[in-house]
């Protein structure tokens, strides 16, 4: 599967006329070899020539065990440096052995690497191949998907455990934690979020969880995100502790119908900023446009946010295999937010929901 | 203290002949406004001009609520934009309203950043600036040196009960989870690792805890880092789960003299490579050199690793106010590591330990 993966860029290396395809992030890392090591300043890269059957990977000596490990390519040399050596030293030879001059690179590599290559392997040019990974990424396979769904069940267990222990007297960092460890139990990799925001707090879509208690009548935002085999799933649903407001219930209600439009209208060749009008029509009509402060959704794989994204001005049209959220949320300012997400995959027949559940702001409901 | 902040740093791009200073990074940010952003793959800005006082803040939409709430500079604008907005074409007309064609940035920016301004701004030319920002990180002020002795009192509480936790049948992962709960208890905001590594996998310094329980006999490395008031402390322990055998009270008996000689080493003026050859001399004079495979230590503040790095080459000297690890260690692989980690500041009188811990194999000596 890696080598296969690996055959396909070193292709589209070629088709662009590149001379080497250069990775130093964790995903398309993981994505090419089955390896991503944990770099903090550290440089780790992959590097892989158009003429070149042979893939490098440069990693620091304290994670070449790892890399041994967990490298999928039976093509690949593992090249260690240690901490009073210049990586970029050693990759610009490599560059320079091969005789290379056209480099691919991500656009989210640092500026220093890219500087330090041109110091050390002068008259190197560089061209981003970020979309040619991304593309690559952007659809799906059988077994891809097989573990978006697990992870949205993990998600899923972990969600209605939360929302029954949405409870008067609870913090909100509490419950965060109770989510963590529940989910790490269920086998999840990683939770890189497990937002848990009451009250005022929940009209601050990005706010951490906090040692404010839940209160009575507080709405409660509860936004998770779980990895499982290295991929994604990220589920929200928004609920009351106690009983719900008249406007409470008017928002939510809002938000639901918002939802359901943007779900409906996914198929098959549908640009993703129709997706997105589809939710903020409902919404603004409602007159709360000014309230809706992201876009509708984002493409779920590797990283919780990647391609496709679902927003205004993205006239990309979705296909067969793109996983994404549907998320639209309401957000009023000093008095509480609302916000529905659920994770799609599209299907020939439209749509396929990775996991289902209630959406209802009682609690009793799920 | 953020307006004087900025005051020094708009002084330092003055004399760099800048016009004005582009930062990205979370924690060149907390440390100039108080802010720092969730920006996953969104832009978060902060520009300063030379020769303006006012401070801009770019965010996304969702993030202005936050931005409003902890930025501390009274002279800065916040400015926010939505997802079908592009936040590079905002931030070139403010350069080009300034007139600004001189840009200092990170170079930790991602490339397309770069690329994204000098299409909207022709003209503009960059020039790196890390080094100014970490030439005002590097030596902490008391208020700092505060954060970071409170964040290491949070750890070593968290490391004893940890210690007293290693037993036969406990998991890695499980006691992980358990340290981290401890350290929230205690305030901590954040607990970015919480390494358990048993038997074999303490051979891997990088290992993630697994599944693994411990078991009698086994080395147990605990590797633990806290955040306090923003700033990091990071420090680890080796102990035995039951009695240790005599190769590991040797080879823990050599860490432990390479630690000490490294720490008789520190005082104002060192070179930074004298401290690590202190240590590398004692575990290379012992014939283990080539199983040290990191250097001796990092330094300490608003990242777990930052300057000053104390390692073979960096001749730079040690300061008064610096805050550094000294950490050396031996893996054996396929058998165990070992590693013993604290955390100083540099003093007029050598250095202060932030935390003083027994370092025995025993856990009863904890």
């Amino acid at each position: 599967m890696h080598a296969e993966r690996v055959k396909r860029f070193r292709q589209s290396l070629t088709d662009l006329g590149l001379d080497a395809g250069l990775i130093c992030s964790d995903t398309n890392m993981f994505y090419l070899s089955g390896y991503s090591g944990i770099s903090l300043e550290r440089l780790i890269a992959l590097i892989t020539f158009s003429h070149e059957e042979r893939t490098y990977l440069i990693t620091p000596k304290l994670e070449k065990g790892r890399a041994e490990e967990n490298c999928k390519l039976e093509s690949a040399e593992i090249i260690s440096y240690d901490d009073s050596e210049d990586p970029t030293k050693l990759l610009a030879s490599l560059i320079e052995k091969n005789r290379a001059t056209k480099i691919g690179v991500e656009e989210t590599i640092q500026y220093k690497y890219v500087n330090a290559l041109s110091k050390h392997a002068p008259g190197i040019l560089f061209k981003p191949i970020t979309e040619v990974l991304y593309s690559m990424r952007v659809v799906k396979s059988q077994a891809e998907i097989d573990m978006l769904k697990r992870a949205a069940e993990i998600n899923i267990q972990v969600l209605v455990e939360a929302i029954h222990s949405v409870k008067r007297g609870v913090s909100e960092r509490r419950l965060m934690r109770q989510i963590e460890d529940k989910a790490f139990d269920l086998g999840a990799e990683d939770v890189p979020f497990a937002l848990v925001q009451s009250g005022r707090n929940s009209a601050l879509p990005h706010q951490e969880p906090t040692d404010k208690v839940i209160e009575d009548g507080d709405m409660v935002v509860l936004d998770i995100g779980v990895r499982y085999g290295g991929y994604y799933s990220d589920l929200t649903r928004t609920v009351v502790c106690g009983a719900p407001s008249p406007l409470q219930t008017h928002i939510h209600n809002v938000v639901l119908e918002a939802q359901q439009k943007a779900l409906n209208s996914i198929k098959i060749g549908v640009r993703a900023e129709l997706i997105d009008a589809a939710a903020r029509g409902v919404i603004a009509g409602a007159g709360f446009g000014e309230y809706f402060i992201h876009r509708t959704g984002h493409g779920l794989g590797l990283e919780v946010h990647e391609p496709p994204y679902i927003r205004a001005g993205n006239a990309e049209a979705v296909r067969e295999g793109m996983v994404f959220t549907v998320e639209p949320g309401i957000y009023l300012p000093e008095k509480f937010g609302a916000r529905i997400e659920d994770n799609i995959v599209v299907t020939q027949e439209g749509y396929m929901n990775l996991a289902l559940l209630p959406k209802s702001l009682n609690i009793e409901d799920y």
